[in-house]
């Protein structure tokens, strides 16, 4: 996958400090408040190229006040998760997928460019070095944060000629066996999260930071998370950091499973293309990437043609809606019994892989 | 201005560190690459509100590696400037706009709330401090940033509970006065800076790391800076990091002075308000802020009613444009001899209250 034309790290060259002074390893902690006791590092310039990559004891960074990761938004991310199976072995899903829309992204912040493989190896020894923080537990996983700044240290708003590629891990509980609770959404095309010509496609951090305050709002109004709206006709695009499903039967009268194409507008998930993937082999019902408006989701539940609506994400996996407020109506979304709802079976057939218990070229070994 | 009910930092607890070891002060260097000998941090969190002011010798921050401003995007800043005078006084041009805009942004990033007219007089000392930086010429300024991020230490796009805003100081050499060359702009609507909705009218980082693509794309073309166009009618927002002005007879045969209006998507540009002001106190031209299209551009420019087009910021001042590279065609847009265009007579303008030969309330003492 990587190109081998590409000038990059190898991780052949890596130089590996170990902590002197490892922390105690508590299990489950608030998602993202606790690290593990290692993080790599990789640095760049214009003028040097690549650094050997660096694992070394998790500490701070020391960034220059003009750094213009820290003014303008010259910043991006990736968010994977390793699992420890009944088996005791580690596993990463998918993790190609998120070194290559990191990559993507890089392109897209003026970053340079870096071999997606040689990369996914640098992290796999990180992992290694720190897997004692991963309990055997279905409810456990390892989240593993990889970072990419700009360390440019001059004002002005220009193409970084130095830069800071750094992965952290944490624990992380998992939603889905944690009896995830359906959540509601606040639909309100006030607030716009991404638009054609923009960064919505992409991990970058100026995607995020402008949606809190719609998030608050949406708390205020009672509900969970935003269900962003895109244009005159409402279609939905994303739910708070996820990706969208809707399982219903169309207006041909077809039982289908749809979530919005990737049209720039919407983040290329990694969670959102294994549905498609895995609901495409069982071969059972139309899995389709269309545009879905609030007119159409309506008419739907007035119908009773809509069966489900579910967001896609790693943090959460795939989360359950129940509710949606639009325009001044609680719409209410069916939630059927526990077992025999798509997302409950979408949900074990993907544990069941991330966990190893069933064969799968989705994952890989630490 | 400042909010009395508003908790914040006083610039009466401000502590004063100086430095030991000052820099020797070359003037003019490069645009925001070497910075003077202080800064000014002020800390908050959600538990203990704002810490005392700290202006202190200029060093690296230390930041958590999950700090959220280098994954969500949540910072701001503003950029403003201060002049000496031929009295050799330093004044700061219209600060108090920056505070405010500043307040603006960081209601919208979910950041504290400040008194204005407190962080104002903590950046007044902290100029005063370092005022030696800035000598007496017409083509050297110090430019002022204010920066403003969320340092909130773990992973979760929420609400941060700690934050630091800081101050350094670098400095500029004028434009302008440096025989500002006209720019060519690239405007292809393939790329959108800010949309309804999002956070174009607000100084977030967000707004330009998404735009570094572009410009290396209009560089590609042969132009300087991005036009950016939105909507179908291909509406013309801004100018790299300017706001826009046409100045030419209008569809009914009137001179106007133009600029797009405040809609959400325009950032608030200080130099832009100022224009505006300045020129409705002549009275000898319309002067509006509407929409304009590039169709309306080409029809003007084919009749010959365009007179000029010019960008205008706090780094720039007046910026006039030369070309415009639109759907394969060079738009050839009129620039005049020096001494009679409308560009030169604002600068003009503009320049004599800054530098205080035009008495003015729109300049503070330092």
């Amino acid at each position: 996958m990587g190109d081998n034309s590409t000038p990059s790290f190898k991780a052949a060259d890596l130089v590996i400090q170990l902590s002197s002074a490892p922390k105690s390893k508590l299990d489950v902690f608030a998602f993202g408040t606790v690290f593990t006791d290692h993080m790599l590092t990789i640095e760049w310039s214009l003028s040097g190229g690549w650094e050997p990559p660096l694992i070394k004891p998790f500490e701070n960074l020391s960034l220059h006040p003009a750094c213009s990761s820290l003014h303008y938004g010259i910043q991006l991310f990736e968010g994977l998760k390793a699992y420890r199976g009944d088996d005791n072995q580690l596993r990463i899903f998918r993790p190609m997928l998120n070194m290559n829309r990191m990559a993507k992204s890089a392109r897209r912040a003026c970053l340079p460019a870096f071999d997606q493989s040689e990369l996914l190896e640098c992290i796999r020894q990180l992992v290694e070095i720190d897997q004692d923080w991963v309990p055997q537990s279905d409810s456990v996983s390892l989240y593993i944060r990889p970072t990419f700044i700009s360390i440019e240290s001059s004002l002005g708003v220009k193409k970084p000629t130095r830069a800071l590629l750094y992965v952290i891990l944490c624990q992380a509980g998992s939603y889905f066996n944690n009896e995830t609770q359906a959540v509601s959404l606040w639909a309100n095309p006030k607030y716009t999260r991404a638009w054609k010509g923009g960064t919505g496609d992409c991990k970058m951090g100026g995607n995020y930071g402008g949606t809190l305050f719609a998030q608050y709002e949406a708390v205020g109004f009672g509900c969970q998370q935003v269900l962003w709206l895109h244009g005159e006709d409402h279609q939905l695009t994303e739910a708070g950091t996820m990706n969208i499903f809707l399982h219903w039967i169309n207006e041909d009268g077809e039982e289908e499973l749809a979530t919005p194409p990737l049209d720039g507008m919407i983040l290329p998930g990694v969670t959102r293309q294994s549905v498609l993937e895995l609901t495409r082999k069982w071969g059972e019902f139309k899995v389709v990437e269309r545009y879905l408006t609030m007119g159409q989701l309506c008419s739907a539940l007035k119908q009773q043609r809509l069966k489900e609506v579910f967001g896609s994400g790693t943090a959460c996996m795939i989360c359950p809606i129940r509710q949606i407020v639009y325009q001044g109506e609680n719409l209410h979304i069916p939630c059927r019994d526990k077992n025999s709802r798509l997302t409950s079976r979408i949900a074990t057939e993907l544990t069941n892989i991330q966990y190893g218990r069933t064969p799968s070229d989705w994952t890989i070994l630490v």
